[in-house]
């Protein structure tokens, strides 16, 4: 099921410069019996980029866009592109715009139970992710360093890969966000230099605070991150996945992994 | 004009990955006489790329395909954009994989012909490159850093502008390489660490070095640059534009820069 600005299509302008340029962004939203999860965290990100990168998008219009289209889709995965639209050759903007809506629907990945119960490794990236402040947080569609990443390891003994910054600091999943905890407390990279902001992430920040736990966004080095008393990942398809191993170092899971698991548990099912 | 995969069409599939992710390299060709200009240059950068991003092509029919729309599309701009085609939702490259190939046709950018004879004043601008040996020099479909500093400045006195790297270095402007004449040695930025290797950068190199220059391709200071006896941009539509404005810095138009004009001006004539 695919639709571009609201009509079922197939096809996107070879001009569009969401192709020739990665000049626009991306949401991927879970859909459960028609509707959208941590939709207005999903659309308050998408809203963020926009201004960012100046692509004048109606969110009005989107959400209801959205949402008839959730509810065409029923049970899966909701796939929201936005570009700039076309233009005419060269880098500058056209002004005006038209930007271009992109929906694209799939099934829920199947991704083994036990990722979620019994943990996963990780393995350890070694393309490195880039710093650029301007581009830092938001889900823009320049993704070649994930594809680069993810194309290190064919194992599926690894369920994730790790990705550290030019400097060495640890940042993310190639597909994730990723949480320490720490003398109870729970820590989470800074992406203000790189990384994508994942909307469960935030949910995770809000909810765990919430709980009283206290939760920090900070920069946090490899030294730290083996010395952490847990470690997980998660993203708003499939939750919280425990880390069970890193290069030589091996953690069980841990009980604050446990704990925000059941928090977070009925954005993961399936009714 | 705009082909794809070696037949006339206007849309490419909305589940291509040079849309999802800008998993892809594009190369923008001149045109004349219904022949490629710098065509083995263009083919060779577009290989390295593919090689970097293993993205299989077959070069001998990408050749021969672009031989028949330059022939088709007589005089103009050919823009060749090559994907590494459709996959399923993820990061994980497809095995195997269809690259897409896209041809674009438009006519010569109507650059003002003073900008050659009298030279351009260069922006500063603020949007740095973020440091990547990984996707340093080939010209990938991840170009955000490059329509945010177009957008950074509307006045036409300013023809184009200068980039630097997050440590301050001086690397290129945002669509054109950048040269410096010192003492009458050629330099340009090394691109080992972010930048696109022009192929008008490379035929300067070495058509400058047959002519008895020296060139070296090396780190570069801002300082060093308002201190360089001549600057000029390059790239392959417009040839060579001498700099003659940065700042509060002001340049003739330069011997050397002349010279260099004189010996590519048979790559910019239109016969």
């Amino acid at each position: 099921m695919s639709w571009l600005n609201g009509q079922p299509c197939e096809g996107l302008s070879v001009h569009d410069r969401g192709l020739a340029y990665g000049d626009g962004l991306f949401e991927t939203i879970r859909v459960v019996g028609g509707r959208a999860r941590l939709l207005d965290r999903h659309l308050q990100r998408l809203t963020v980029g926009c201004q960012r990168l100046a692509i004048p998008v109606d969110t009005v219009e989107l959400r209801n866009e959205l949402t008839r289209f959730c509810q065409a889709l029923g049970q899966g995965i909701a796939k929201l592109i936005v570009t700039r639209g076309t233009g005419q050759r060269g880098y500058a903007p056209p002004q005006p715009c038209q930007p271009q809506r992109v929906l694209l629907g799939s099934p829920l990945p199947a991704y083994p139970p036990r990722h979620a119960e019994a943990g996963v490794r990780l393995f350890p990236c070694i393309t490195r992710l880039a710093e650029q402040p301007r581009l830092a947080g938001i889900k823009h569609l320049n993704r070649l360093e994930q594809v680069l990443a993810r194309a290190e390891w064919h194992d599926p003994a690894f369920a994730e890969g790790l990705m550290r910054d030019m400097s060495g600091r640890v940042v993310e999943g190639v597909f994730s966000n990723l949480f320490l905890a720490v003398g109870g407390e729970l820590r989470t990279a800074s992406l203000t230099r790189c990384g994508v902001a994942g909307v469960m992430r935030a949910e995770i920040m809000a909810r765990a605070s919430k709980q009283g736990f206290a939760v920090a966004e900070l920069d946090i080095s490899y030294a730290e991150l083996l010395q952490a008393d847990e470690i997980f990942l998660c993203n708003s398809l499939y939750g919280i996945w425990p880390v069970t191993g890193l290069a030589e170092r091996v953690w069980p899971v841990g009980p604050l992994t446990r704990k925000l698991q059941s928090v977070v548990a009925d954005l993961l099912s399936d009714s």
